[in-house]
């Protein structure tokens, strides 16, 4: 057994878990390749630091790569040394259902990771319905759990730190459970709402209808005879920095705060707006930021995670209170954060992803969701995960969650990205998206640095046009007007016009790109 | 003013409204070309029957097609004496969100009307929220909306027929309102639920916690000033016959009961299952009838439509409520139900579709989705509108709102479909679907007369397998292995293989169909 430190029995109100506290180290010996792995953590906050660090080192040490792999569950993403350092020493056989990574995109590219990525609020209930366990030839059952905690309280439940995630989920799946109390970081007592997953017939609704409605507990519940081992963890959540605004992102926060006035006006929101939901990235920053210097007062948010710049937005004192399920603040952001807890900690609670994505708080509330595809096409929908239709960068996470529900669903995006050839070698209107995964039935506007299209009430080739004349590159522009132009007559007069394409060609962009390095054409 | 009837006075219990009465032809004076009108109606049950084709005569004697056309809103489709006639006379400019009739399809298709297809939980909430008629230049309301009653009650609320649909949104939004009294077919009264739309931040849960729980009252309120017409109609529901079970149709439903058992047995279900939805046609019939044959006892239903295999479902006794937005029976179907009002009366009950069909209350029930897509691909997407990317069929119904949100999420089809010049000239298994309605995201299993292929839990190049080795026709299969295994090969090789495609060839099985009659190839 190792040493108790002061820090650490402070943060542990439950004697005897203390009596199972180990080394990093010293739980080697439970793991062996193959088992089913889960994980606290979301958006890279909130993850355990410690074991799967003792566990890559033991691997590297040993030469296992490759021969030691897990197939592991976490909510979101987990921190680059851990999960990414994990998929470069090929310890990870299976994956789900999001990831952050150079190196695990690569291993779920190149056919050594088995990945799936599914909504966010239905992947820990998808676990608990056993979907993930079910051919498991022991039990349906994680093998080990190991989750972050930034204190115990007296009946040994888990408070976690920066995220929640799926990590009630994780603990009703788990076989065992590892804790690492980080006691490195505040304790988060208080800011927690969990709910832990019943099953049908028996659910029960949500009755949240207001983002600041609390329906759990502070903690998250645990059998503690399953706790193997309580490990001290003294390492920080290690975030990078936000990527900051720059004009086109400005030019589409612009565009939408316009818009949002507009709205007002019409009586189709109220003064204060709807709660928010937005995604990551230098966009969702620079709306963010535009908001907290705009005229709306008494704004609330409904998300999944917050950046640093919602720390802007509630200094502005036109943030009144925002739900999460996650907190992934640059290190500079959590420095600001803790030295001013008292001011933060009553505006905001973290739920589990569950219940912060769930489709029926939602839809009740009425959100306004904001995210960032990989491309979209004309006809309004939207690839929110796969390059070229094939190549996976993060996975959907919970923007499908957000856009099939909210009562604005809002795509923005730079109309065109830089190729290796080209600095607007893609542009991010296409004919037909090479993987849809939000439908044109879910989404009602999208913004680029261009321009706005609302497309609420169109039917498929009105809102061809309006994406055409509103978002499109000027590059751009005549070669999909052209396509639409040509395909519209085409199936018009075959009497197949609704929604024109010609199959043939509808991917000409996107091979001319892989071959040519630009979406540019000679011709159709 | 037309003389009241015995029957029409037995049915209207608010006297003022029976000084409103008026035959169908002197209602004609309040439409002019370019309205937007509501007409009632769910699956051509509960339509306006009287106003629709009196119009339609008005047009057809004066030579007006083409030059009074209307922007129509309906729940879903309506009767083909109404609907499909408005479009033969081109009496339609826009029609959202759902239709069914070769007239109005061939008119969408040809680019004569605007069509849009929407989730059928969300078009009302849409229409409340002002999406449809933000851009009409009067006010934001719908000209006329025209329902069927089949009593009124004293506070003049309307008791819908044999559905509710949208009607209650409708009523919302109306200007002016006329109602059609059904004096033909028997009062529907306590048979329905029902709810008005409340708008964010108002909104409140939907307490359904079982299929049979009510939360509404069993008329829809309406504003009576607004009453400018009450008609009598004598003519019934013109439904057809139901496509009954064939071989393809019962091996998919065996293969799906075998498999509810399986889930029974591994307790991912309960011994009575979780709430049923099931679409229309013969696969849905099939799975009805064969689980009214099968052990599972004390069944419940939440869905959208009931068919007459439900009433035979009841007749088993296995069946023990069902909730619906409409009951859509044949002729004959009607007839039985009618002569046993008193045993079905107490065991269904009839919401409005945002209600039916919300994924607040499906996914809280956890239920079982069941529907036909138009495709499906290998990886687990499905196409329920279009056809070869482009040609409208009946629109998106129900099924994104079911299969999003549902515990299991299943997709049945015939593994081919006849095609002009071969009996098997169409797959309905491809590489990639030429457009995708449902994700691959929200699907668990699909189904066809060759096998069942259950994706729960595996990654997409696993699920392909899967697919291509249970579910796909013979004549087909060595096709589909061969792309994808060429596709697997240059994919993984390029480092983008987490879901290989080839975006030049991807729909070739789709342009053959259309160049040369069959999807079979002679070579990728």
């Amino acid at each position: 057994m190792a040493t108790v430190s002061a820090a650490l029995k402070s943060r542990v109100r439950r004697p005897a878990l203390l009596e199972k506290v180990m080394k990093p180290e010293e739980t080697l010996k439970f793991f062996k390749g193959g088992q089913y792995l889960g994980w606290s953590g979301f958006t890279g906050v909130g993850y355990p630091k410690m074991i799967p660090v003792a566990l890559a080192d033991h691997v590297e040490k040993n030469n296992l790569q490759g021969k030691m792999k897990f197939n592991l569950f976490v909510g979101a993403s987990s921190g680059a040394e851990c999960e990414d350092r994990w998929a470069e020493l090929d310890m990870i056989d299976r994956r789900y259902p999001h990831q952050v990574g150079k190196n695990i995109k690569k291993g779920i590219n190149e056919g050594r990771i088995r990945f799936a990525d599914k909504h966010l609020s239905m992947f820990p209930q998808d676990l608990v319905y056993g979907y993930y366990t079910k051919d498991k030839p022991d039990n349906n059952k994680l093998d080990i759990v190991v989750v972050e905690a930034t204190a115990i309280t007296e009946d040994g439940w888990i408070v976690p730190g920066a995220s929640v995630g799926a990590t009630p989920e994780l603990i009703q799946m788990a076989d065992k459970i590892i804790i690492e109390v980080n006691t490195r970081i505040p304790s988060f007592e208080g800011l927690h709402d969990i709910n832990m997953c019943t099953l049908p017939p028996n659910r029960k609704p949500y009755l949240i209808m207001n983002t600041e409605d609390r329906i759990g507990t502070t903690a998250i519940p645990i059998d503690t005879d399953k706790v193997i081992a309580v490990v001290e963890s003294n390492r920080p959540d290690k975030t990078g920095g936000n990527t900051p605004a720059d004009d086109k992102s400005e030019a589409i926060a612009n565009h939408l705060i316009e818009f949002f006035e507009e709205e007002v006006k019409y009586g189709r929101l109220p003064a204060n707006l709807l709660p928010l939901q937005s995604g990551i990235g230098n966009i969702a920053n620079a709306v963010i930021g535009g908001l907290a210097k705009s005229r709306f007062q008494n704004v609330t948010v409904f998300t999944e995670v917050l950046q640093d710049t919602f720390l802007e937005f509630f200094d502005s004192e036109k943030l009144k209170f925002a739900s999460a399920t996650s907190i992934r603040f640059s290190p500079e952001g959590f420095d600001h954060f803790y030295d001013n807890w008292e001011k933060y900690k009553d505006r905001f609670l973290l739920r589990s992803q569950q219940v912060s994505n769930s489709p029926e708080v939602i839809r009740r509330l009425g959100c306004i969701a904001m995210n960032t595809p990989v491309e979209f096409d004309m006809y309004g929908h939207a690839n929110s995960t796969l390059v070229c239709g094939s190549g996976m960068l993060n996975g959907l996470g919970g923007s499908g969650d957000f856009l099939r529900n909210s009562k604005l669903s809002v795509m923005h995006s730079p109309s065109t990205r830089p190729s290796k050839k080209d600095p607007n070698g893609v542009s991010c209107v296409v004919p037909m998206c090479s993987h849809v995964d939000q439908t044109e039935h879910d989404l009602d506007v999208f913004v680029t640095e261009q321009g706005l299209a609302d497309l609420r009430g169109l039917s498929p080739r009105e809102r061809a046009q309006v994406i055409i004349d509103k978002c499109t590159h000027p590059e751009y522009k005549p070669q999909l007007q052209d396509y639409f132009d040509v395909a519209t007559k085409k199936c018009l007069a075959a009497g197949r016009g609704h929604e024109p394409q010609m199959l043939d060609k509808v991917f000409k962009m996107h091979t001319n790109l892989m071959e040519n390095g630009t979406m540019k054409l000679d011709s159709w």
